[in-house]
Parts: structure tokens; C-alpha cells; sequence
């Protein structure tokens, strides 16, 4: 099949070389155009502008947004809005919140443009030899794109979910449930590096790997890490996130349900970016107060 | 080898029978004769006491206790100090807590008994056809007895930790990771379960299973209970435990360090064992004292 992909960033540049490997023809658009060139490079068709890459298609055509989620790909969703036409495909495939993609579900189809919701997992690597995807969207649309769907995502590897917004909403749980799975197994390497054992890192992870309860594809990517640097030295712990975790956290109170270990898992990251917290000075300072406890002075 | 064997519940019979598909004799007793006349009807040697299983036993002889941790192995190694000689081995391969594997390591080690402390992982399956072991104890007995454990664990399944205690804290800080994990899987599809989303989770799981980043053994079973039952109807959402979650969390607390998502983790467990909680009580008592707002009355 013709797709038009939008973003040669890390995942969508692997993505284009996935869909290329299963014979489909990729025009991308990227706003970089080094990008292209190395697009170019691979067999891949780049071009310097939306329009153009739009021009370049069938109709009905299918573009791929591989692009940050939030200004950026409300911009270029609202680009594309004026460029494409009833019967058309718009697939989001990066990060973009539930309700955004029902929003521009609903926004789309007044001009018959389906919007499809692709959550995208399997980190670059999945992206290059085998993602997993879960989608939401119109039926009949989804049935169009299955057969390239199909090629670029491991066996078993993506659902339909329904409705738009379903796709991204399963994508924000998924992520949830990873932020939860990472804080557990970084406690538990807490407590060993905190002990008065001598373990070999690589090794433990190499051992849970093979035959234990936890084996994971996360205990795998430990295991990497700790092949790589034994005992992490040239890294800082300081955790970020892009937002998900948050959102599942956000989305549990809405519906009023308890989630303490993804919203402690989420805390902790935020936790993990200061040096020093107000919630200590305080905490200190009443101890100091009420029982002359010492305090650390800067 | 021969192995003498000490408990024929779901883990030991499958370790015995693991063991002896790789040819090797297994003794064992158990204080249920019906599993003793189970075992020898697949080929094992049952003896109805410790004295006679250890009596069968060549010299130095390998005693493998599968029995519950605490009082029984308590029990059990008692009785076996007064049977076994210097140079035999005594393997605890249930999960007693590191600190009881140190106490009889030096205990038995007055007799010139090697203690070696097992933590077994992967599930009654892996018991059956390939376990994960975290091994404790000295290095020249564990050299003897490498030779069974390396047949009946998974290729790359099993680590030899050091000195007592190690193998035992080692699989303790497993079963913590296991905690957290399994509680962050739970809390995405109860975040599912409340949404408006009409998921069905057997899907999901298997999504989640090809090519995602939370692909992972825990998730597999996820999938396997959900086909059995979509929506979990016939269980309830009572979680118990086994102490080791309890232990890392007491161990982090001994170490003076943050474990907030496995600490979480253990304590739902804990919340879920009681339809009614005192805190409730007191939480909505106060609100009914300070703003008049409504309690719920029995």
C-alpha cells in the first residue's frame, strides 16, 4: 500500500524502513530535512512539505502522523484537515491523549476524514522489526489499514478496540501499568544495592530472566543496562516522564478508583527531578520546633 | 545422584519428578502416606520417616526440604541435625526468611552440615520442567550439587549468590518485585474495568503480551485467567500473601530506604482481606464532626 508518513523522528523513521521491508511505499514529510535526506537514502520518498507529500498520494489516501503528541500534532492535524479529503485515513500513532483523539475524531469526520487512534509499543526497536499496536477508530477504516497493520506489528501483536480514543486510551493504561512494573523492579534493586550483599547486578537480572515469575521484556532491558554499566555509575537517578502515567493516574480520579502503586510510581519520578523538596525543610523544621531536632543547615 | 527429598506438596513432587526425568534418584518423605503412595506410583522411592529416608541416602548425603517455611522447617531441620553427618548437605528450598537461612547455616555448620539456602522461582510448571534458583550458602557444596540443579532449572535458570542467606534474600527481593508488578498490572485493568471502554481483557492481555513493553510472564498469566473467566466473576478481589513482600519492606525499613510502590503494593493486599476498615470508621466520623457530612450507618 501508499502511505504518507509525517515525522522521520526515532520510531516513525523506523516505522517507514518496517512498512518499506514489507514492500509498501512510504512518502514521508519531516520538517527536518536531513531527516529526509537520510530517508531518501534508505529508498524512502521524502518531501519538503506537507502538500507535497499529500499531492504524492492515492486517494483514498492514508497518512501517519509519527509526530510529539500535543501543539505538534494539533498543528499538523489542523494542516491536514485543509488537505484532505472525505474517504481519507488519518492515523495518530504517537502519544496523544484520549479525549484529544476523540476530539479530533469528531472534528475529522464532519469532512468524512477517518482518525484513526494507533498507540504504538515495543520502544524503536518494535518499531523497527515488529511493534504492537492497539487501535481505535472506524471499523471499515481499520479494516482498510489491517493488512499493512498486520505486516508491521509482531504476530498477535495489535487489537482493535472500537471507538475512536479507545486505541490511545489502552495505550495510557499500558504505559501505567510500565511505570508500575519499572518502580517495582528499581525497588527491588534498591534494596539490594542497599544491603550488605555483593551482588552481581547483571548476573541477578540474567537469573530472573530465566525461569522466575518476573521474567520480562523490562528484566531484559535490566539486564542490558546493567551489561553495559554495573552499578549504573555514569547515571544520574533522575526519572522524567511524557505524561501518560500521569494521565492514568489523572484518569483514576475521575472515575474515583484507587491506583497508589502506578500514582507512587509516578510521584517518585517526580521526586527523583529535585535535589532538595520544601515538603523536607518543612518536615525538619517541625521536628525542630516541637523537639529540637537537629536540622541540616545549607 | 541421589537426592533425599523432604516434602511432596505441588513443589516437591514436581522437583522430584524433574529430577528423576534427568536421571536422577530421588527418597523422599512426606507425612501424607497418600503422596508417598503418588510418588511411587511414578517411579519414585517413598520412605514414611525422616530416619529411614535418610538411612537410604548414600553418604555425604543431599537433603532437599520442600516443606512450608517456618515452624515445619523449623521442625525439620531439628530433626534431621540429629540424622545427618559431616560433609552431608541440607538444601532449604521453601522461602524461609535470609535471616533464618544465616541462623542455620551456622547452626549446622558445628556439625560440619552444609546449609545451602534455595529460593525456587517460575511456579509449580517451572518446579516441573525448568525452576529458577537463587543459591546461598558454601562454595564447595554448592559445586556438588550444581550438577542437579543445573538440570532441573532453565538454561541460564539458576545463580549461585554467596555466602548463607544470600539466595534466600535474593528470591525475598524477587517475590517484592513480584508484589509491585502484579499490583501495577492489576491497577491498569482496574482503571480498564471502570472506564466506559467495553474491553475485552483477554485481548488486551494478549496485545500486551506480543511486542509491548510490558510483555512479561506475569502477563501471560494475566491472559490465561482472563480466558478462563473475561470478567473474573467467580473471584474474589481478596489478595493474601506469604510474607516475602512483608520481608522486603521490613528489610527496606532495617536499610532506612524508600520503597514506596512495594510497600503500596503489600499494603492493598492487606486492605483487601477486610470488608470494613477501622480507618474508614474514623475518616468518616470526623467528616460527620467537622461538616455535619453524611456517614454511612450499619
Amino acid at each position: 500500500m501508499n502511505i504518507g508518513l509525517v515525522g522521520l523522528g526515532k520510531m516513525g523513521f523506523n516505522l517507514a524502513e518496517n512498512l518499506m521491508d514489507h514492500k509498501h511505499t512510504v512518502t514521508a514529510f519531516d520538517v527536518n530535512q536531513e531527516a529526509g535526506e537520510k530517508f531518501t537514502a534508505v529508498g524512502g520518498t521524502y518531501k519538503a512539505s506537507l502538500e507535497d507529500m499529500v499531492d504524492a498520494l492515492e486517494t483514498p489516501r492514508i497518512v501517519w502522523l509519527m509526530v510529539p503528541a500535543g501543539d505538534i500534532t494539533v498543528q499538523t492535524i489542523e494542516t491536514l484537515k485543509g488537505l484532505l479529503s472525505e474517504g481519507d485515513i488519518l492515523i495518530d500513532g504517537g502519544n496523544s491523549h484520549y479525549k484529544e483523539a476523540i476530539a479530533f475524531a469528531d472534528d475529522l469526520k464532519q469532512q468524512g476524514i477517518h482518525f484513526m487512534d494507533v498507540g504504538t509499543s515495543g520502544g524503536t526497536s518494535g518499531a523497527r522489526n515488529g511493534a504492537c499496536m492497539m487501535i481505535g477508530g472506524n471499523a471499515e477504516a481499520f479494516a482498510t489499514i489491517e493488512p499493512f497493520i498486520a505486516d508491521i506489528c509482531v504476530e498477535g501483536g495489535y487489537l482493535y478496540t472500537g471507538e475512536a480514543g479507545s486505541g490511545h486510551f489502552l495505550k495510557m493504561i499500558h504505559n501505567g501499568i510500565e511505570y508500575g512494573m519499572m518502580a517495582a523492579i528499581a525497588e527491588g534493586f534498591e534494596v539490594l544495592e542497599k544491603s550488605n550483599y555483593d551482588y552481581d547486578y547483571e548476573k541477578v537480572a540474567h537469573v530472573f530472566n530465566n525461569g522466575s515469575v518476573i521474567r520480562s521484556w523490562l528484566m531484559e532491558l535490566t539486564e542490558n543496562a546493567f551489561s553495559k554499566d554495573p552499578k549504573l555509575e555514569t547515571i544520574k537517578g533522575v526519572m522524567h516522564s511524557s505524561g501518560e502515567g500521569k494521565w492514568t493516574v489523572e484518569t483514576a480520579l475521575e472515575l474515583g478508583t484507587a491506583v497508589p502503586v502506578t500514582a507512587l510510581s509516578l510521584m517518585m519520578r517526580y521526586r527523583s527531578q529535585e535535589d532538595d523538596t520544601f515538603t523536607g525543610k518543612v518536615v525538619a523544621a517541625l521536628r525542630n520546633e516541637f523537639g529540637g531536632h537537629a536540622v541540616e543547615r545549607k
